[in-house]
């Protein structure tokens, strides 16, 4: 089977890394590569890496024109752009759109967190939100995939399995997360000058970070009820990678082998779900790989169980959660294209 | 005035950095640096940083002969060395020591989390916590001051002034902390080998690091009853540098203006700590200088407070803040040799 | 086609990277990964990278009984051990010596700069020096093939083709390195120390660098005469990577397009030499994969030619090039297991 | 003595560390702060660093106002702005231009390198090129002072005493530099987006650096003949620093000793070049402060001396150098407010 399969947005860094991917992936052929800013560029001069790789050049984002030549379009675009597009694409293919246009089901949210209305609310309904391990069997069938955000991605990994036990609260959970520098995209800005991230860790959008409430959606679908957390994302001055840490309050008792029981349960059999048993996740573990390291630590001192994950915000957190979920749309082994191990050190 | 200063433990981080400030401190005389394991070497070649500065070469670390000499003998050595060492040292001197050996006034606590029996457990009720800003008139008389380790002092400057409002909760307390690599010391292990730290995040210490009855024993005394805290600290792939992340249960209502108004009042005339109203704290801000950035939010949606800090962990969290305690019990202006402004980028 | 492949060496840099390329090769079963010091190991703890994808463990270096299992046995010992190993080995099985002892083929050469007696030197004369574009007939022969060091084959691949040109002269070369820690290995030491080597570039080995005569001895085969080369390799704050920028005096006139030309037609269907036209070679367009970029320009001005390259330290610098040697040796597309780009970013 | 002084181009780094570094110094009143594009925010919100020590606002860049207030003016101004304005300035002050315009004698050199005419070439005959430790006296009475490039300053310190020296030859001479990101300043690009050079090392500007002819001139100037040099800059993934490794061909038997003998006539006496006997130059010794290490290996096998010297760019090579030039034009001790270390680690 070959998978036809384009990218509106390559020049990004999710655009990028969905390249990287998909010149490696033995099932798919690349067909468009739209880049709006960067037309008629090689693609091996946007990204030095694939040079030998691809002779692909980027073209028109024609949606359209995109649309009919292929099995699934990759959406890489900036929040609002992918609303606009997919209804008339869906007449000719499959999308996973890696923006936050179809990661809500209630459009309001959507329009109280990013300001702006949406104008495919239509669609949410049947949209599919893309954690690929808790929504497997929607993603097949979806015609649209709303791929999680790579806060909520490393978030969610940690502690979906655990709310699922009373003896762990959802009210007052904390989720305190480190990423580094390509989260930010590749635009240029204050933010992501070498000289004043590097050897520098700051918080930022602090109580108001537009990823909150794609966690708060889907805990209270794990758990039937409605849940605010408190999230607090932070630069660090690194590439890839993020590190996020969750406190739980107990409800009940509970030790750290238990709690990691629960997650060993949960993830049996997950390709890409690492339970580290001994050790904790460290954001090294994953680098350029499809991995999602996680643990879990109760401290019966204080009531509140730490737990704890890592992964490539670029891969298990954007475009390697989307190819992940293009294998299942298609029925391939989830693993295609995507068993590499990280970089290490 | 001049005091006539010592190091026992100065090839170390934090002896190298009090020989950066005490090098150039107006009223300072460097009369011994001991280093047990680095004997007869320049100070320039052990911290070339130094170089053109200083040519004072390290010691033998015979700490009586050393207090003998002293006005001031500041200690940086491993936990348990500096309790041996004290009590026949204040026959001749003052002492500042930059381990854990003198932060506790009981010494149950310092055994269960040190593992380790405490020999001169008949100093720590005189021994003072040199926490600054909040001890600053016991620290004048002291002969022992306990210097605050770099997490507790980033965690209490930061939640001290708020949790004295009823309207903010010390029960459920969570600090999330953040760390460059020097704080792990000067020592080699994979923990602080670049290719293994560089490029990563990861926690460590999870439940169960030394730091936290430190700030337990403060937050206690300051609110006049027993506290504890979930403290996990966490490595990122920078020198210096720590921004601790508090998150403090809402008691009642409260704004972040309000908040913000409580900082501001408990550090009106502080010279070292800057409240700020606008932005949030980076560590980048702080890197070189003795100053401590503190800041807070209330994300009244969740019912938390999020209070942040981030200071430099040589300066204000080891060896700044051991100058300033200095300065305090020599009676000099507290920002002598130590008004400098951080480097920036 | 399966090659049975061992390492002797599997917990340094060198062995964790062979390991992580070998565990993706489609025609390698991985036999014994021998590891002296961190016997019984599962590798994925020695690398956390691996976890899930292989559950192989490390065991004894017992090379010969390694040998009697192997078609193909990795060396990626310190400097000297794997001459005393070789010559038991190779009754069964064929080798790629990743350190220096297979390199030269005067031992008197290796015994000066290594400073330590070579006792192996009666397989010096068929073994084979690994530069794969340059001794392909060879190494598809070998039974043993000494891999090239990292910093040799950067300055190599640079220069090599320009030399075969009168007009570009040997005498007077000189090779300025520039490498991330990593390739110190993955000792302790103070030049690995995280907060010692961020944030500062130094030189090292000034004039006296172990890969010196490596380079020399390839361009005296090359040009069918003696020839001297001044190396400077320095440590710049990065994990991955080698920047070789090379000074080759004019001796008549040429063009940037001339030499370039010279570049392109030597590396014409190389698969792993990526010959630049536009821009200049930056490690990080190599991070991770066996390509090595290479670029030349002309300074008329001043009668120079600036020859440059870029590659991982780590692949095309040690591994990668030591799994396409095997690849030749054992009639394998020279591809095979290798052909996937870096990470960018 | 109070100097009063005013800087113009406040917002970019090399302002910013006028600033750090003049809000310190003794004999200094900051009088103006001018900086077009961000006219009016406090000079603490532009360089956190700088809060609790200046309440300084940015004002307009009125060069005339500005220069009619200040006992001396810093002109810190992309290249070509300095020259526009200086006419006009010198009625009322004196001025330390941190950029390219007053640096050289012969404006056809200026307009080759820079691309565009010279309009105030009736200033370059009296104006002094601001080497310090070659033009003290000069630039005492000097009206404009043309601070040299960061690269250079790092250059011409390591080699200019060694050209004294007829067993050194000035033909040949290669000069190949690593400088952190700071050196490409405070505007956005790709250059200094933190996840392209972050783990990367590139070579720029070959055959083409505008800093080439400066290091011609002054070269040109000291041996009375003219002079050209090989100069590669490159990017390193830091934030400041400058290694610049020169290559001199031998023209005669001489050894380290004697080469480092050169050296130390040269700067004997002098505060802030460290010429070093042991060890090698590394930026890091340097961070933050005015010192420049310089040292030198004679590679006696290849007839080259190689000439190496570490300094931050920021400072020596930059704004430092600026405020010791205004120490020497007003009289006072060289060191006044820049006799502090380095941060190390």
């Amino acid at each position: 089977m070959t998978i036809r399969a384009s990218i509106i947005g390559a020049s990004g860094y999710g655009g990028g890394e969905l390249a990287r991917l998909l010149v490696g992936h033995p099932e798919v052929t690349l067909v468009h590569l739209g880049a709006e800013s960067r037309q008629g560029e090689a693609m091996a001069d946007l990204y030095p890496n694939l040079r030998g790789l691809t002779s692909a050049a980027t073209g028109p984002s024609d949606a359209e024109g995109v649309a009919r030549d292929s099995d699934v379009v990759f959406l890489a675009l900036p929040a609002g752009k992918a609303m606009g597009l997919a209804p008339a694409m869906l007449e000719h293919t499959r999308i996973v759109d890696l923006g936050a246009d179809f990661r809500f089901k209630d459009p309001h949210v959507y329009e109280q967190w990013y300001r702006a209305p949406h104008t495919s609310a239509g669609l949410l309904d049947e949209a599919v939100y893309g954690l690929t391990e808790f929504r497997r069997s929607e993603i097949r069938r979806a015609r649209v995939v709303g791929n999680p955000g790579c806060y909520p991605t490393a978030a969610l990994l940690a502690i979906l399995p655990l709310l699922q036990s009373e003896r762990l609260s959802a009210a007052g959970v904390i989720i305190d997360a480190k990423s580094g520098i390509s989260g930010a995209g590749r635009g240029l800005s204050m933010d992501t000058h070498f000289a004043e991230v590097n050897e520098n860790v700051k918080p930022y959008g602090v109580a108001g970070h537009r990823h909150t409430p794609e966690i708060e959606q889907e805990l209270a679908v794990a758990l039937g009820r409605p849940v605010t957390v408190t999230f607090t994302p932070h630069l660090v001055p690194m590439t890839r990678g993020i590190l996020a840490t969750a406190y739980l309050p107990l409800a009940g008792r509970i030790t750290t082998e238990e709690a990691t029981a629960m997650l060993e349960e949960a993830y049996a059999g997950e390709p890409f779900v690492r339970v580290l048993t001994e050790g904790l996740p460290q954001t090294k573990a994953t680098t350029g790989s499809n991995f999602c390291d996680v643990a879990v630590r109760v401290d019966g001192r204080t009531g509140v169980a730490v737990a704890m994950s890592a992964l490539d915000n670029l891969v298990k957190g954007a475009s390697g959660q989307a190819v992940q979920n293009m294998n299942v749309m298609f029925g391939l082994p989830e693993e295609t294209g995507l068993r590499m191990p990280g970089l290490y050190p």
